[in-house]
């Protein structure tokens, strides 16, 4: 057991430092002074630097060596899975292949904000070509089965294969389209039409993150441009951003981002600054978030909670009633961007993305096809055209950061949230009672006993399947999104 | 060439990952939730474990010594001066000693706390006795020429000796002794008696940073319990704090903090993550935080613009003219604790602290006399009794963090802006008449251009020296003080 102690103190350390670095991107965005930023930037590298090559220490596979599974817990196991499969994800990578993929994200970053501004794919395009091919050499050294994506995916959502994502949106993308159809012909929901005070947003959204459980005592909520969740353990913190015009962008950043806190905060403390003490998977994480944001925070039951607390808050801002409410919440309206999505389109977005990254990265499509490959699928999916490229293939960051195979978690998310929903309704019947007022401790409580506790405990599906009972699928997802909408809309 | 450069990239990340640990510091004085306390105790052991491992990195000895002084330029001596005494320094104390002063102080913290409430020193003593017998082993390994004090002062003030601290201290002591009781014999002077909103004192605070030169592009500016400036380069971080009563305690804590800050902001950006690239020595930091807060801050012509600055944030508050406000900012008054302590009585509370430690780090003193010593001591230089505990050996953190050689800093601080102080009324005949505008541009440039933007390019003495063209003495900081008080106290 020795080499297995002194494995899990080397690994203990190496997370501590893991923590440090989410801290550091924590204060980027909310503290630093706008001065510092080229000095953050060495300063995060030399940290990143120090993390990597704790990753690749080969004292890390001398104790994996020499330890024997038969002689561990189920915990020990899972401890020693995902130290075993970071380590040889990251020895199987060249050194050059890392440092070259870093410099040019830094690079890529700048020049994507710049053509994204000037809306021309073409002064992004070069860059982006450097990146899939890095990405793709990076693929090939993961890859384990043939299915380049994978190995790219497995980063993100570790043991899940692209081919059976394309069988679940492929099921998702027909019944989502025919349901975004038949809500578009339906006449339009009255949204908001009034200022709200930012102070007046971030007590409101103080209050959302207490209710849904979010603790205080180890996080704090702050504002940032992008609203984000940072840190595991006891010390959690996220941020929201608050627009006078648009309050349920405050709101919803928020019961967001608290269902991602909420996650990490609620994970067993013994695995505190081990592999197990952090969500299992983006996708599993994102689960949470959409579960606390869509079917409780956009539940005609909590929804009428909200109206009286905006009531409270800001006087009569125009919303005659509860039910009014509950649509200008839900209210589905075209667009393009991804982020700005409601609960039916936005997977919508996501599958594109999905399609072209996948068909990028195998090399069925080249980057120079990528725009006009992009402006035909939404077409089709969404029945009229892309404006510009800001509004479509420039829109989202990712691809410069290098993040292909981020993009399908958030609709696994999606999925599993349909599946965890559907399990929580069966196992607390009077949900709905209790959300009414404002009372999500049930509901979260049921989440955190049957999920949240156990980290990265099992494998992101199987995490699923325990807490549900069953194989994860994107019926449970449908059938959620086809009745709500159905009753909003009155189809 | 190659071994400079290597030393110097590796040095480069080292000096970033310590950057990294002030703004962890930083954050858990002003940001971080309370129930992080004991993850961020792992998280900061960690980085430090890492930063103690690159100092003794057996790779620095290597290059170390293929390195030739004879190739390098004046610059790159001074880098490879201070890297090999810190090299030298780390190697020589045993890794066991580093850990068991490293689990003594974090435990000896707790029970110093307790003792202080408690106003008991034998509750503290057993512990301060361990802290003493592994500092005076460490002082042992460091001490060069027989005066073990001066191996733990070098910590602190690298290349100052305790003889020469103790013939400067011993002129100060019985001049300070004479001005203190001359100023206790004439009349009081009237202090404030009035509360000051604490938002009003943070919207000063913000105006005195900036008046003295502060950057706020490199910096911020938040409340702490206990004050302090952090980071070097271009992420320099200062924190104030706010009692109603007591806004003279907000304010000069700004400058003072601004004071450290400043030197940090403006050494050369050349030297920015180096080891020149910070402030050179605890002294040299302290000369400019005091030049900062008493020479210009509490000089009567800065005070006549203070006045009105506060006139307009707080109306009348109840201090009828600049001359009278220029005495309750000067005020002397009797009181036991160090830190509330004005700039007469201030050396004369360091002095106490640096001939006890001398004497215990030498064993002519042992811990379970202390107190008695305390007393006696403070009874002969202040005229009354110590009351308890609390007010006298047990007022202070340092000696339980193991703080020994980090006193006599202070002042030798003090007599150091003495000095800078003369030099710099030489250099500016006029600058009476733009303190009283609030301008303390002339000034703030003077110690930028003669000493800050040398970071530490020479040793803290001849730091001074360059910066004065003579050697430093005691002399001018008792000739300011016996005129200053003089002039307040018609003496």
């Amino acid at each position: 057991m020795t080499a297995f102690n002194d494995l899990m103190a080397f690994q203990r350390d190496t997370e501590a430092l893991g923590q440090i670095s989410w801290r550091l991107g924590w204060d980027q965005e909310t503290m630093m002074p706008h001065g510092a930023s080229d000095q953050r930037a060495d300063e995060c590298a030399a940290i990143e630097g120090v993390i990597h090559q704790r990753k690749i220490d080969p004292r890390v596979g001398d104790w994996l060596a020499k330890i024997d599974d038969a002689d561990l817990d189920e915990t020990g196991r899972a401890q020693i899975r995902l130290i075993r499969r970071a380590y040889e994800r990251s020895s199987r990578v060249p050194e050059r292949l890392v440092a070259e993929l870093a410099r040019i994200s830094s690079r890529a970053h700048k020049i994507w904000a710049q053509a994204r501004s000037n809306d021309n794919f073409s002064e992004f395009s070069p860059v982006l070509k450097e990146i899939v091919a890095l990405r793709q050499e990076e693929a090939q050294a993961l890859a384990e089965d043939g299915d380049l994506y994978d190995g790219l995916l497995n980063e993100y959502e570790p043991g899940t294969k692209a081919s059976d994502l394309e069988a679940m949106f492929g099921a998702l993308r027909p019944r989502l389209v025919a349901l975004r159809e038949a809500v578009l012909d339906k006449p339009d929901l009255m949204g908001l039409n009034n200022t709200f005070d930012p102070e007046g947003q971030m007590r409101v959204t103080e209050k959302l993150a207490a209710q849904f459980g979010y603790d205080f005592n180890r996080g704090r909520v702050d504002k940032a441009v992008h609203p984000f969740s940072s840190g595991s353990g006891n010390d959690v913190r996220i941020t929201t951003r608050t627009e006078p015009l648009d309050p349920f962008n405050c709101f919803y950043s928020t019961i967001h981002e608290v269902g991602h806190g909420c996650y990490e905060q609620n994970i067993d403390q013994a695995y505190r600054l081990t592999p197990l003490g952090r969500g299992v998977s983006m996708g599993v994480h994102e689960s949470q978030s959409r579960i606390y944001e869509n079917q409780l925070g956009r539940s005609r039951a909590f929804t009428g909670w909200l109206y009286g607390q905006m009531r409270d808050e800001f006087g009569d801002f125009g919303v005659a009633d509860e039910d009014a409410f509950y649509g200008a919440v839900n209210r589905i309206k075209n667009g393009y961007i991804r982020t700005e999505a409601d609960e039916v389109q936005y997977n919508l977005h996501v599958l594109l993305r999905f399609d072209l990254e996948r068909a990028i990265i195998s090399g069925d499509l080249i980057v120079d096809d990528l725009e006009a490959a992009w402006n035909d699928r939404f077409e089709a999916d969404f029945g009229y055209a892309v404006d510009k490229a800001s509004n479509g293939v420039l829109q989202d960051v990712h691809w410069s950061a290098g993040f292909f195979g981020y993009f399908p978690t958030y609709s696994l998310g999606n999925v599993y949230a349909g599946c965890l929903y559907e399990a929580l309704r069966g196992a607390v019947p009077d949900l709905d009672s209790e959300l009414a007022r404002g009372d999500t401790s049930t509901a979260t409580g049921w989440l955190r006993d049957n999920l949240q506790q156990f980290g990265g405990l099992r494998e992101a599906r199987a995490t699923i399947e325990h807490a549900t009972g069953k194989a994860p699928s994107e019926g449970p997802l449908l059938d959620y999104l086809e009745a709500k909408f159905k009753g909003i809309y009155r189809l």
